[in-house]
């Protein structure tokens, strides 16, 4: 296939994936996966969406927690030396590539060495998981806003946040890659203050067909996670917007009783 | 044109339109608005989407901050009605629906009469404006969350929120239709501790042809937006992962110079 003229020669473009589904891609992203000779894609970057570039040269560059995968340094590297040689490059991210995607380190990389750098938006996990579940993730008059945090962070940092802070800025809270901690958080939010019948739900694998979205209150967080498999990219939803929301049928699994709830 | 089956008679999509850029829908999106035979559109839809419904009924529902405009009742009531008559129905919004897109409301009202309603989700304008002007809202060890606000709510709630909490989350934080409360929204967060160098970026217009990315200190806010139009849909962010990321050429503006900052 011959790509179209959106990439010059020599240059990056990150692009955001989104969460998983190929429809829920850009038309942009769309084109500029045409347009590329060669993509970098991440572990969460599906099948159904390399198909859409199958005329371009695709490497992975999967990164997931816990795993033997390239270190950014070399994820860089790699993207440098394609793009130094002339290259319509893509690097494909899972998500959005501003939100959690580490596109800062690679920005700098690269144009630090002259490339030219240029970023298409996707659309973030929370964005998709609230749409599956038909909730809103503000609400007028009870959530007046929305903090996305990632539960994975430098060594040491994982939950070093002001929780107290965060639950009295009210509001929604999603957390990136949360299965591991849910019941840490959502013990420290309680003891911060936070009401523990607090509606959740737990997104895991959202936009593919393994999607599962998983309702409960807040005391239960980790009990709700408990099924959720090590490799499953879930996302956690916490606050009153999301208890206001209706779900599909198909999805919904009934909070589980409250001495399973009181336990976790 | 034929609609495709993508929607149900008498079914209501909530569509994300994305921040205005019509490659910024999703292929999603784009198929659910060729379905349509009605579209209920936003003022922050533009020309450029609209022309790929020219085959639907499109009727203008624009809401916009101290304009004359059809109360939420009236929307609601308008969907309610093509909806019960078999059509099928798309709700084009701005952005995302499930952030500040009042989509819970218009959920609710629907589903009480029956109506099965769907959310396809849309590119929010905080990631559009962290692609355009090549920054990142998280950043590793700087800012480990993102927190998204409006500044518009009911009468009387519009600063009511706890700003100190809000500094001690730290992180990204983005406000929406920002640009009328942007000296208060400033002066507040310093009062609350926020450093006044803190970078900042006001976009306006995000994805469109006038689109303007300005950047400054937070003790500037004041100042950098005071030649933005009443009209112009404009993003505060505030944060240090602002300031990590290399503007266009074509959209630097340099800060102003630090008695105009002081002053504002």
């Amino acid at each position: 296939m011959q790509p179209n003229n959106m990439i010059a020669p020599g240059e990056v473009w990150l692009v955001g994936a989104g969460p998983g589904d190929p429809d829920l891609l850009t038309r942009k992203a769309e084109r500029l996966i045409a347009a590329a000779e060669i993509i970098f894609y991440d572990a969460l970057v599906g099948s159904e969406i390399l198909a859409l570039a199958q005329h371009a040269q695709c490497v992975s560059v999967g990164k997931r927690s816990g795993r033997h995968s390239k270190p950014q340094e070399s994820i860089n590297s790699l993207m440098l030396n394609a793009a130094l040689t002339g290259m319509r490059v893509v690097r494909l991210k899972g998500g959005d590539p501003s939100i959690f995607g580490r596109s800062a380190e690679e920005i700098a990389e690269l144009t630090a060495h002259g490339v030219s750098v240029q970023i298409c938006p996707g659309i973030t996990a929370a964005s998709a998981a609230a749409a599956n579940s038909r909730c809103s993730l503000t609400l007028r008059g009870v959530s007046r806003g929305l903090t996305l945090l990632t539960a994975h962070a430098r060594a040491g940092e994982t939950l070093d946040l002001d929780w107290s802070a965060l639950s009295r800025v009210g509001g929604t809270i999603g957390i990136y890659m949360g299965r591991s901690v849910a019941s840490e958080i959502a013990r420290t939010l309680i003891a911060s203050g936070c009401n523990p019948e607090t509606p959740v739900l737990v997104a895991v694998n959202v936009s593919l067909p393994t999607e599962r979205l998983i309702r409960g209150k807040l005391s239960g967080l980790g009990f709700l996670v408990a099924a959720v498999g090590d490799d499953d990219p879930t996302l956690l939803l916490i606050g009153e917007a999301v208890g206001a929301s209706r779900p599909t049928k198909e999805h919904m699994i009934r909070s589980a009783p409250r001495e399973l709830h009181a336990s976790s």
